[in-house]
Parts: C-alpha cells; sequence; structure tokens
C-alpha cells in the first residue's frame, strides 16, 4: 500500500529532511530577495521528473508539478521560504551566517520537510493517481507578501485542493492543532499622515497642531471596534506608532500614525477601512487639517473550509494518531496573520498547526523571537501529516 | 448755575423716584411683552413738551427727545425696563404682583431714576442748550434684545454720544465703578442638535450612536479655547446643557446641546462660531450624524469708549466725589453681557455701574436671584450721576 | 406508549390553552406584583394530586412537583409570567385591561402552554417514571429577576435537567431555534453620577464642569470594548441616557449617566466592571469631580449545555419534525438577555426560540412593542417541543 | 554735563562696538559652555577700575562693579551672552567658525554694545555718582538658566534697579518699544513619561496601549486651558512632541510627551502644573499605566515694573526722540519667554525691545532662525538708549 511506503520512505529521510532545514537555517534570506534559497530548492528537483516553474508570482515563488499514475484530482501543497531580518540570537551550531536575517519563523523547516515529502511522492509516484503541485512560496513575511500574486498566476487554477502547516513552539512534537472555518485573523496595515501647520508653542492660534487632531482621532478610532463592529465579530484597530517627535516649545507641523487592523472577516475589515476613512475625513473638516490615509489589505483571514477540513481531521485520526501523532485538536481561531487565506479565497482546502516544542528548553521563545528554535523531531511528523492528507486528497472520491 | 438747580431739582423728587420704582417693581412684565410698563412710562410724559416716539425697534421701544434751549449736541441717555421670568422670594411690600415675573435686574429702578432725571431736564431745558434723548429699551434680558432694533430704526441717528447705567448690589451706595474700553463681554448662544439612529443596546453596529458623537464633540469644542484663539484674548465656550436623556440599554438617537460662548472682541466671537461650524461638520463626516448648529449673536462685547469714558470719569471725580459719591474707580472687564453694546457699536458712549448693596441684608444676592433687591438711596445717586454726565457732554465743545 | 398519549392530549386541550393564554394577556401584572397571576396558577393545580410550593423566591414564585410512575430523573419545566409596564396598542379582543400594562413578551403563552403540559404530564403520571418539577417565574423583566431566587430557594435542588422556551414573532410557526453553548448574553445595568460644582457660564475657572467631564469619560469607556477585552469575546458597553439638561450658560454641576453592558462570559462582564470603575476613579482624579458607579449584575449570560442541547435537538428530530415541526435549526447567539441563565450556572439544560409568527400581520412587531402578539398556534407547538424533550430527558438511562 | 559727553564717547566707539560684536559672533557657545566667551568679557575689563567678579551663579557669570565719584543709588545692566546649537547659514564674511553653534538671538550684539557703554561708563565715573553694576549672564536660552543663580548669589542685592534690552529684527533701527507691567510670558517645560505594556496589536487585553492612554491625555490636557483658568488670563499648553515612534502591529509600550506652558502670572502656571499633575494622576488611574510628570519652571514672566518703565520712557522721549530714536512705543505684552523676569521678582526695572531690522534684507528671518541677522547700527542706539536710562536712574532723587 502505497500509505505505508511513503511512510517508511519520510522516515529513511529523516536525516537529510534536517540536513536541509540546517542548510536553510544558516542562509536566511528575507523577503522577496530569496534568489539563493530559490535556487537550492530549484537545485533539489533537478534530474527529477517533475515540471519545475519558477518566478511565479511577484518573486522568486516556484510550482513544481508532480504527475502521478493517471487521471484524478489535483492537490496542491504549500511551504513558504523566506526569512526574517532578525539577529540571531540562539547559538545554535548552525546559526545564521547572514547578519541580521534569521529563520525566526520556521519557514526553513516548512520548506526542508515538503522538499523530502515532494521527493518520496516522486519517488512513488506509480502508485498513485492524480497531480500534486508542490507551491514554494516566498514573502509570507512582508505584505503584499508572495501568496496572492501566485494564485494570480493562474498556475494554480487547476488545483482542487491545497494544504499548508505552521510550526509552532508553544506546544507537543506530536500534536495538531486546527481551526475550523475562521482560523487565522485577517490584517490591514494603515497609515495616516495628517498635516497642519507649526509655529511657536505660545501661538496656537496661528497654527495648526497636528498633535491634538492625531490624539483626537486616535480617540474616536476607538469608536470603530466599540460602536461600529457587530459585537460578534473579531476586530481589533492599533496604532502602534505616533510619529510626533518634535520640540517641546514649537507647535508640531505635521505626524504620521502607523497601525493594524485584525478582523476574522473580509466584510469586518472592509468596515474598518470606511469607517477610518471617515474618520479621517471629519478630522479634516474638524481641525482643518490635511490626512492622507493609505489602507493596504495586507492578508485576507485564513478559512479553513470545513469540508476539507473534516476530511484531513478524519484521515488523520484514522492513520496518524497512536502512530506518529498523539493528539489532533480542533482550536479556537487566533489573532496572527498568514497569506495562506489568501489561496484559500480561492480554493478549498485547510491549514494546520504542527506542535514543535524544544526539547530541554527553559523558556518559551514564540516565533520572531531572536531565541525561536523548532525541535527537528517536528519535521518528521509535519512530512507524515501531510502525507496522510494529501493521499486522502487525492483518494477522494466523486468529489469534484 | 443750572448744575445746581438739577442737584436740587432731583433730591427733591426722590420720593416720587422711589414710588415709581416701586411700582414698576410691583408690575413687572417679561421681556417683549412690557405693554403695561410701555403705557405708564408714556403716561409720564403727558402733558410735556417733548416728543414721545412709540414702538421703535421690535417692541414696546419708546424714545423721548427733549429740546434744549438752542443748538448743540445730541446726548441720549438709555435706561432698559423688562422684567424676568422669576418667582420673587423678597417679601418685599411692593413684591411683584405678576406671579413668575420679577424685576430681578433692577430694570425698575433704572426707569425710575431716569424718568425723574427726565422730567428735571425738561424743567430746566432753558437752562440747558441741545438735545437730550432718553431711550427706554424694551428686552434687554433676551436676545436678540431690543438695542439693536432701536439703533436699526434710525432715530438715534443723530445722537453724539449716549450714556448708560446699571445697578448693582455687591458694591456700595456712592461708589461708580466703569471699565475703559472693553467692559462688559459678548455672548452668543449655541444650539447643537445631533441626529443619530436609535437601537437596541446591543447592537451598537446598526445604529448609530448621538451620545457618542456628542461627547466626541464637547471634548473637541475645548479646542477652541485652547488652540484657536489668540491666548491674549477673552474667550469662553460653555455647554451647559447636554439633553440626552434616554433609557439605559437603548442607543440615544438624537440629543441637544445648548451652550454659551463669551468674548470680549466680536472678531473672537466670530471665530468661535468659524470653529464651531468646522467641528459639526467634522462630526457629520467622522460619525456619520446629522448635525444642525444654531449660532445665535446674542449681544456684542460693550466697548467704553476711552474719549467719553474719560470724559464722564472727569466730570464725577471733579463734581461728584465727595458730593454725592464716595469712589469713582475704573475696573478690569468682566464676562457678564448687556446688549447697551449695541449703541456703542455705533454711537460713543459709556457704560457705568452703580453700587447699590442693601443695607442690613446678610447675605449677597446678585442679579437674577428671587431674593435679589436694591437700595433705594442708589436711585438718587444714579440721577445726579446721569446728571452730571450729561450736562458734561451738552458742553463738550467742538467735539463734534 | 405515552408519547403518542401525551401528544394527542395535548391537541385536546388546544383550546383550552388558547383560553388560558387569553386569559392571562387580559389580565397582565408587571414584574413583582404578579398576585393575581399567580393565584390563577395556583388554582389551576388544585384538586391535581401534586405538591404546589407558593412564594418561592423573592416574590410569587411556584414550584409544582408531579411525581411520576417511579424512581427516575428530575426535569424541570420553566415558564415565566410577569407582564410589562406598556400600553397595549393591539385591538384584540383580549387586550389587557390593566391600563399601561402588557404581555409584550408572550409570558401568558408561555405559561398557558405549560400549565396544559403540566396538566397532561398529571393525567399520565402513571405512565412515566422520575419526577417533573413545573417553574412558574416571576419577574423575568425586571432586574435582579425571580429565576436567581428561585435556584436559591433550594426547590430546585434535585433537579437534573431544566428546560425553557421563548416565542419569538419573527420565524414561522413549526420552526425551533437553538443554540449550542453561549445562547444569550449576560447584562448588567451602569449607573454613574458625576459631581462637579456649578456655575456661571462664564466663569468656568471657579466652577467644575460636570459635561465636559462626563463627555471625557463616554470617550475614555469606549477603550473597554476596543483595547480591554479579547478581540474573540463579545461585548457591548452602551449608555443610553446622558442626562445633562440645562441652562446654556450656566456650568451644570452634576449629571447621571445611564448604561447597559452585554458579555457571552462572566468573566468580560466582571472585566468592564473593573475598568468602568477604574475609569471613574480616574476622571474623580483628573477632574476633580466626585463619581459613584451603581453595576447591578442583571442577568448571567445563558449558556446552553451541549450535552442537554443535544439530546434536546436529537429527541425533537426524531419525533418532532416533519409531525409538528419543519425546521429544528442551530442558530448563532444572540445579544438578548433572559434570566434563564441563573438556572443553567446550577442545573444542565437548554433554552429554545419557537417561532410564533402571526398570521397575516404586514409588518413586524417584536417583543416589548406595543402591537407584539404569538400566532397562537406556536402554543400547541411549544407544548408539543418540551413534552417531547422532557420525555427523552426522563428517559436518558444511567447519565446522573 | 555728563550725558552729553556719554553719548559722544559712545559715538567714537561705534566701530569697536561692531568689531566686538564680530568677534562674539564668530566665536559663538551653547549655554552653560561659554567659556571662552566669559574670558574674552573679563580680559576686555583688565587694567580698569571696576572689581569684576567671575563665576557668578551657576556657570561663567561675571558682574562688574562700577564706582562713581560719590555715594548714590545702585543700577544694574544686564547682558546675556550665550549663543544657540544652531548651524548659521548667513554667508556673513564673520559668520560662526563653531560648527553648529551660532549667535541667532543677538546676544553677541547685547554683549558688545554693553561692554562698550561700560567702557565709556567708566572713563567718566568722576562725573557721575553711586554704582552700576554690569551684569554679563551667562545661559539664557535653556532653562534654568543663568539669571536666577546670578540673584541668588547676592551680588545684586544692594541693585536699586535693573535695565535690559533686547534686538529684534522685525522693526526699525531708531525704534525702542516697550509694555507696561507684563511684557514677555513665564514658561515651564513639561515632561510626560507614560508607561504601559507592550504586545502582539492583536491582543490588546494582555497590553496597556500607551498610544491611547496619551491621546486620552492630551485631550483632557486642553481642558486646562478652556475650563480652569480665568479667561481673562493669558495661558497656552502646547503639547510639542509625541514621542511614540513604534511598529504598526506592536502595541506601543511607553512613551514621552514634551510641551511647553506659557503665562503671564505665576498663578496661572501653578494652576497649569498642579491640573497638569491631577490629569496625569487620573491618567494612572483610568489606563493602569504609570505617568512620570516633570514640570520645570524655566523663567517667569517679565514684569517690567510701572514706575521704572515710566521713568526710562520719559528719558528716552526727552533725550532720545528726535536725536537717535525715531519712535519710543508701548506695545501689548508677548509671548516669548526671557530669564530677565528673574531679576524683576527682585528688583524693580524694565527691559526693552531695540529695533535691529537690517537694511536690503529681502525676507524677515526671526530670532532663533539660521539666517538671522541684525543690523549693527542698533548697537550705537542700543549703548544710547541705555546709556540714557542708566543717568536717568542714577539721577532719580529720593526714590530708594
Amino acid at each position: 500500500m502505497v500509505r505505508d511506503k511513503l511512510m517508511a520512505l519520510l522516515e529513511s529521510k529523516e536525516e537529510e529532511m534536517i540536513a536541509l532545514r540546517r542548510y536553510f537555517h544558516e542562509n536566511p534570506e528575507v523577503s522577496f530577495q530569496e534568489k539563493a534559497t530559490a535556487d537550492k530548492i530549484a537545485s533539489f528537483y533537478e534530474g527529477k521528473d517533475v515540471l519545475v516553474e519558477r518566478h511565479v508570482g511577484n518573486g522568486y515563488g516556484i510550482v513544481v508539478t508532480i504527475a502521478g499514475n493517471g487521471p484524478g484530482r489535483t492537490i496542491a501543497l504549500r511551504a513558504d521560504f523566506d526569512a526574517l531580518p532578525i539577529t540571531e540570537e540562539t547559538n545554535l551550531p548552525f546559526a545564521s551566517k547572514n547578519p541580521g536575517v534569521m529563520h525566526a519563523c520556521g519557514h526553513d523547516g516548512h520548506t526542508a520537510y515538503l522538499l523530502i515529502l515532494a521527493d518520496c511522492l516522486i519517488s512513488l509516484k506509480d502508485e498513485w493517481s492524480g497531480t500534486v503541485k508542490i507551491v514554494h512560496q516566498n514573502a509570507e513575511e512582508v505584505g503584499p507578501g508572495g501568496a496572492k500574486s501566485m494564485v494570480d498566476s493562474g498556475r494554480l487554477d487547476d488545483v482542487d485542493e491545497i494544504y499548508g502547516i505552521h510550526f509552532y513552539p508553544n506546544f507537543e512534537v506530536g500534536h495538531v492543532h486546527y481551526a475550523k472555518g475562521w482560523a487565522y485573523a485577517g490584517c490591514s496595515e494603515i497609515e495616516i499622515k495628517i498635516q497642519g501647520k507649526g509655529g511657536h508653542g505660545s501661538m496656537p492660534h496661528v497654527s495648526n497642531d497636528a498633535i491634538v487632531a492625531a490624539s483626537s482621532f486616535v480617540m474616536n478610532l476607538q469608536t470603530i471596534v466599540s460602536r461600529r463592529i457587530n459585537p460578534f465579530d473579531m476586530a481589533v484597530v492599533t496604532i502602534g506608532s505616533f510619529e510626533g517627535e518634535g520640540v517641546s516649545n514649537v507647535i508640531k507641523d505635521k505626524l504620521t500614525l502607523l497601525g493594524d487592523a485584525r478582523y476574522m472577516d473580509l466584510e469586518v475589515g472592509q468596515k474598518i477601512e470606511k469607517e477610518t476613512r471617515n474618520l479621517a475625513r471629519g478630522l479634516e473638516e474638524s481641525y482643518g487639517v490635511q490626512v492622507e490615509v493609505d489602507y493596504a489589505w495586507d492578508y485576507p483571514p485564513v478559512y479553513n473550509h470545513p469540508d476539507q477540513v473534516d476530511m484531513a481531521a478524519q484521515a488523520l485520526k484514522t492513520n496518524g494518531l497512536g502512530d506518529y501523532l498523539k493528539e489532533v485538536t480542533q482550536t479556537p481561531p487566533n489573532t496572527g496573520a498568514e497569506d495562506f487565506g489568501q489561496y484559500l479565497l480561492k480554493i478549498p482546502g485547510a491549514f494546520f498547526d504542527i506542535g514543535a516544542s524544544p526539547e530541554n528548553q527553559e523558556e518559551l521563545y514564540m516565533n520572531h523571537h531572536p531565541k525561536f528554535d523548532i525541535n527537528e523531531k517536528a519535521l518528521l511528523v509535519a512530512a507524515k501529516t501531510v502525507g496522510d492528507v494529501v493521499l486522502a486528497a487525492l483518494n477522494k472520491a466523486d468529489s469534484k
């Protein structure tokens, strides 16, 4: 049976998987600049009987098409490969050699496990039918991300379902978490530029104080969440940066606010944008300032399609649990953001969280921390998990 | 000498002055409804050799023209005659017989002293030259007041200078106070109607909360005084009424704010109006409410013309001090309002405060209090004070 | 089979049910004053072989205990019987004879169907085992409600499960709606008294403006929902009444705010209370006012216990659907409040919404509207629905 | 006559005055670091029959005592000598040789004219009686300034009157402006540090947003001027710096506000401090943040003593007008700050503004602008003006 062969093959390549992860970890590249990483990925497929398409989308995205032994469904598997502008503090022997850049979100592991899984699926392709598309995605960390452009490229138009995973250090290896329906928040980045008129601090009447206008704006902004959004809907609007540095006795002429909106429903995000713009226009009228609003739609919420979640969870409970998995748990959604949601706007599918809690680590360092690390045992778990899911998805009858 | 005769004549009529004051006190009429009061005043002049013009302006205003014995300057003297919608609590034997209406601002006394002064000037008109116009003004207490309409009537177009006084119970009989330049504040009444959309308290997203919008407006309104007005200029904006009574769990659909602006300079008042309207428009944009602003220009600031103040003060110091006056003092401006400012926009002149502190009264009851009273000895002081001023003004040489 | 007998018996008594409902409708009594209503209910049970306990809890609450033919589980069924201080505008022939009071929330129907259901269960008590407790609850409409005191009375300590229903005119007869888990919001009533210092509108520096302080408070209050509550939690804080009526040129000395908080989790309600009190203390320090906060815990959220919901829904789908029911639907929670949540804090159970859309009514009049009405066909549906649920609950094996 | 001799002597030394000014201009030093400047000043007095006291007060302050030919009054004359941290852009041949430092406020000219005036008074000291104290003050530009410490040193305890001047480029050479009573505003620098708690932008409930707290604070701060200060008093509170730079999706943990308060009355300044501290404490309670307030009393208002103003103005009108002066004008107070007010808290005196409008300059560059310059003809005018004032003050009879 192909499933047993796949599992065994994955096990035999665990060391290679770890070596690949360490290679990527040691050579991180920030979003939109992952040239060497993409070269490494592409070279992995050299000589293999697959179609490799490079520069898919807005950067170094790669789509690898693996044809099975006959017609069938097309299932995509996605891993992101960009790193972060963070200076690593892990002291790992394979720590970043690229100063100021670090794989602090586990994308090194995502790519490593998926390369090996792809390799095994290629080896076994006479034993399964249908098509598997491996999506090596660039630039997950920085809006607008790579996902949307890869979808827009048309290369995934024939995909029936898509799956992906993320490693998390805050739960154990062998555990898989998933949300059904809304899973991760959508997010938008908001930039507000307020232009008043400077002047001596003692002469407010011939100036136009941008700090007072901006303070009023921040207070008014609170009413979007408190009064405009359905209380049952998740919504957050944070102003994280109030760039109004100046001199004590000079009335501030202009300043910039930077903010972030989160929501589990695109309509909520649209309401936030609309009300933010209303408040900005109102501020112009009220305070005689000029206000420029840039509302960037970074990532949509990740909506895990219930049928795909159920099918995959069923596969994992049937095959994985008691084997390589200790627990498969449905969890509530979280407020993080992931551009995997871009795929799910067009293609049914689901996204799972894979426990990767490091051993013997006393303190927890979450994703994006300079001491973030994953347990490398999670690589094999991820490969088997997604392996079980993709086989189940390929075999799903009559669903298209 | 005419001045000595005038003083003696006034003294001889003190009792009549007091009787008149008590008559008016007993028969108060509110602003714009002073029909009987005007009849009483007009009847006082019957049979006297003067021109009595009634219904001057927007109500029961009366102008009485007294011609002297030859050509000369034209000096106007003004007293207001309306009462207030206050229930008297004085227990005076001549307390108001008109329930709910009271002469609680001393206009009864203003009218009484001026009738007697006019009478004496008539008796002595062969001994002075020029013209005196007695202005019995209606409706000082309620915007838009009677003053502006009496000015607009044209009946005072030939007036060279105008003078008036007000009784105050917080300083002694025999004292005269005056400000040079700005003396009383201008004031405007502001009405703001805010229309949102009601709804169940638990569903703010389908309602539009007028209370939150109005609260934001009140906070923004503070910035007019703090940021828009020259710090050297006097300005106050008070919201005295926030009419938002409703039910705890129902989102308030609409409400009304009532406010008052004070200023010593018409341009400051105009700035307040402009900024209030800007904030109202801004509120509409910000909160999606409808806002209606009614900004009523009640009274302009009272600006005491320096030359007239100096001339009059000089006359009082020379003639009155040590005689019927104990003190003539320049004071800073105050924040009260008076529609005498309407005359001074067009005609040079000045307005004086006359001490009328009641005897043996343990507690001070200011103007508009239900227990307000004046010392009736102040009537003769007022008559003599204004008598000295009008004679000095009539005699001023070459000034036209 | 007892179930078939019960259904047939209920059908035979539909007219009596309607008559009872009309009787209650015609004789409404407001919360805590339902003496005649309670007498009527008690008299209904006279001569029946049941234990009737009156004056249970803080008012006219009644608990009727029906013993079946042997030991078993104890299931409670609850109907509320108070009316509202609303002037009826329905023109029904049996409209309220008690001016200003109206059964505008369907409690007349709740009581009518449950009396008949109780009657039928009594008639058939040899055919079922266990105990049924009929809870006729007073004062559902006015905090603190009757429910908590009936629970605290101890008379329900032996109850294994409790069920209740509510009529709604906005969906069809034959439809049953229910939420699993959080179903209705908890609510608290908030009263904030702010004491400043009055004064003339032109002299803010010697006064202390309660309107400005309160406006700042309302703006700060928005941050509870926007910044203090987990964005995934439902929370609403509404100030529905800003009682600050005054005079335009007088600085307001004191005022009262009335508000309402809603939440689906008691801890969220507690957070709202804590932050409201912090903001009140902060207002005292900031503005030098005195602030008094009264935070009344009206009703907890209604939490429908999942096992009981599932059991009951299963019973309805198996027995009712296709028979007297057209649809049994799980719905999201709503923001309304119900003191049934008090029972569910202590006793497993569930609360269902019963469609009662009137026929031929062009406009929808929701609960608490003066023209609110229910379709009387819903009475029999309710009786059968709760009948099916109580039999299933009595029969549930081994669950205790 | 000594006055004529003084004027002639000053005229003869105009070139030296200009050379001194250029020397100081070329060698500017910032406040509290004016070592070379002080050395240059001290060296100027070497060999002259005067008492030179150095290091008076908190820095390089110098007091030079010139004894006349007999007992009499003691009159102090003050010039400040510090420069500003501004990069000069004038292209003058004698522009600053000290990069980043510039005499952009005319203190070079103040010092130059006063040195020459002192020199001439020394030359003529047999012809006048009494004592002249020349006060070369350090650090006028940076709070707490040098003035207070020079007063506190006791070296001026015997001074009867003190005078000073300031050059302004916005009115003509030959014009002298002065205010009677309040002349320059007092000012305080306010630093507010707000410490909340950082966190991910999507999880406000476990963070504590310093930006929202600070925005609320800025809005509340507006009510100090709008509601707490007598509307007739001058007061400004400006927050000129809101240092809240951060990251869009990270809740800001802490930030700093810098502000400036201006007032014409120390009690108003004290009220501003008190209310600022109240609002800070209120913010702590309301928002659970820690707030640190540093309220530095930089300079008191400059109060020109009316008798000294009148005496000096009279001297200038009598002697200077038509000679070296074209106009001597009383002006309203302005909102700038000057630490000359420190002297006037203890010693009667006055401060005058000297017109120094550059010739042929198309655009006006005010004090503190990198292109600021003065007309060097104003040096002689200043020397003569202060010369006339000091002689008149020395001669004032019986005034002590």
